[in-house]
């Protein structure tokens, strides 16, 4: 790795291990076994144990592994939606789910607020099979609270709820057992290079992809009916990213010795002293302004000359965020992820005040 | 990488400067930087050009990158196949294909001979939109001679061609213009861990594509319009798997300096003695009989007890690969890619022999 330090919201830095593993991987030919193997079925199975007891992913849930976040929202609408989905969006990402439904021809509906906005409408139409949730709006440092999440829930016991927790997990705790489905990419708080999605399933979502399979296609080698039925043997329908499966379970594996409540904790930590820096800070302030809709892991703030912090940051070698689409021209985005240390992000924090 | 050799049929031996790209990418934050950023756009940019030279993609077709093989076939099918596709199969891979489109609920047609056979029968049904074709049938050992593609294309001049390219390219020459679509995942002859799949289609795609977004939904992300219009801009939809795509760029360029002439020299030379050996083995004798029809980068030969060959040559450090699904107790398949050495071949003729 060169010596610059990404706080980028994803891809970000890599975990502090990720080279270490990788040499090991080379070692163990990983690229090269057969996913087919016994080998490499013990890799995915140690990954799987490693992802379950870190996220406390409840157990009859099982854990597929995508190539994105984005195919993640492909193969839920393909595989779960019938006719229509019901979508709270508030930046970027969550509308970005919408839309992908819309591409598939359904009639999904849309609960947009301003970005960044927190919801005060949580009314579900009857016939939506499926909510789609944002627990971490990267674009926008909102989070959506567990309560809300909880609520929704108890509202809407025979939907299917599906929750985006890409750069969330595992930084903050996360209920899975209040929603059915759940997703994330490997390149934000797992600190590794894109390429890896990690998708979470139970069992009520394979009793609605075999629904839709009766009356219409749910596509073909990744139909949930066919990832389960390799994941029941620890393998995948296609050759996959061999190398990406058994670095995120080597990294898991860290972050469980490092333990839960420490990454929690130190996440907590270091967003309050962030968010503290950029409300003290004359030209700065939050882009989401109360606290229980701040994101920890990917804090946002205004600033009417995000090109000159990202200059001034650069020169010490360290990379932070623009905005995101329309807001490049007006916020900055500093990522809080595992593999930032409270030293890097306490650096940052004296470093604020020395931009005007 | 381990002191083994890896003469499977893929995952393989990685090619002898993957590490050594791996390393660069590192020191140049390949994992980290963003996907949208200009130094990415170089990367992929690279990339596309050196496959386009050393593939001889004509100037009009455009390059995509998807996570495997497989997914080539579901978006082929998700994205071109309004009713029906034809498929010519001889083997698990190119019946795959096949079924891939039955998945997704198309009255597709096979014309599917005895495994390993050679085609007789080239009519295709005149409502079918594409033909599923398999240059190298890994699975069997089998080559289509590129007389017979030539063949269907005359034959078929309105229809789409898709050939599977996979363990096939760069080792063999294949003229892309006889065909609309084609892809591979860069495991096999690119000697790359899996998780990248190249997808390359020309404008009678896109114009197919169009038509059926017209009618019915072609995807989201991964839709060939779209895919088209990131592509344009030297981007991908969704963030990719970043670090394959700038290794497979720099392996492409190694072997334009190998150059192609040289590689497809060199693997006729590996294959013709492999076949040798094999045919004067008193126990083993080529699956495929008759040599147009012989793959030259999957061997794969006839035995009673494959277990004591594979026994033999991994207390040697050499992995040969076993038969694929039925065949698993009368085959052995050994690879013939680009990184397999002239000397490591020669090894293994001379190894054989030995064997009873």
């Amino acid at each position: 790795m060169s010596n610059k330090i990404y706080l980028t919201p994803g891809p970000s830095q890599l975990f502090y291990t990720f080279e270490e593993h990788f040499k090991k991987a080379m070692s163990l030919d990983v690229g090269s076994i057969s996913h087919r193997s016994k080998d490499f079925v013990s890799i995915v199975k140690h990954t799987k144990d490693c992802l379950r007891e870190l996220l406390e992913i409840p157990h009859d849930y099982d854990i597929f592994f995508l190539s994105s976040a984005n195919e993640a929202w492909d193969r839920i609408i393909q595989n779960l939606v019938i006719e229509t989905s019901h979508h709270f969006a508030n930046g970027a990402f969550s509308k970005k789910f919408y839309d992908f439904a819309i591409k598939y021809g359904k009639s999904s509906t849309l609960n947009e607020v301003g970005d960044g906005q927190s919801f005060k409408n949580f009314e579900v139409p009857a016939e939506a099979e499926l909510i789609g949730l944002t627990k971490n709006e990267t674009s926008m440092g909102f989070t959506f609270p567990e309560s809300e999440i909880e609520q929704l829930r108890k509202d809407n016991p025979d939907q299917l709820i599906a929750l985006d927790m890409v750069s969330a997990t595992p930084s903050i705790p996360i209920n899975l057992s209040n929603v059915d489905t759940a997703y994330f990419s490997v390149q934000k708080s797992f600190g590794m290079p894109p390429g890896l999605g990690v998708w979470i399933c139970n069992q009520k979502c394979q009793e609605q992809a075999i629904k839709k399979s009766e009356r219409t296609t749910i596509g073909s080698y990744r139909s949930l009916p066919n990832l389960k039925k390799l994941s029941d043997k620890d393998q995948t329908p296609d050759t996959p990213n061999s190398l990406a499966i058994y670095i995120l379970g080597k990294i898991a594996e860290d972050m469980l010795e490092v333990g839960k409540k420490k990454i929690i904790n130190d996440t907590i930590y270091k967003s309050t002293i962030l968010y503290q820096a950029i409300e003290n800070h004359p030209s700065l302030s939050p882009f989401v302004n109360d606290a229980t809709y701040q994101s920890k892991t990917t804090i946002v703030a205004n600033t009417n000359d995000p090109g000159k912090m990202i200059s001034y940051f650069k020169e010490k070698g360290i990379v932070i965020g623009s905005g995101y689409g329309s807001h490049k021209e007006n916020h900055i985005r500093i990522a809080n992820f595992v593999t930032h240390s409270k030293e890097t992000i306490e650096m940052v924090c004296d470093l604020l005040p020395e931009i005007e």
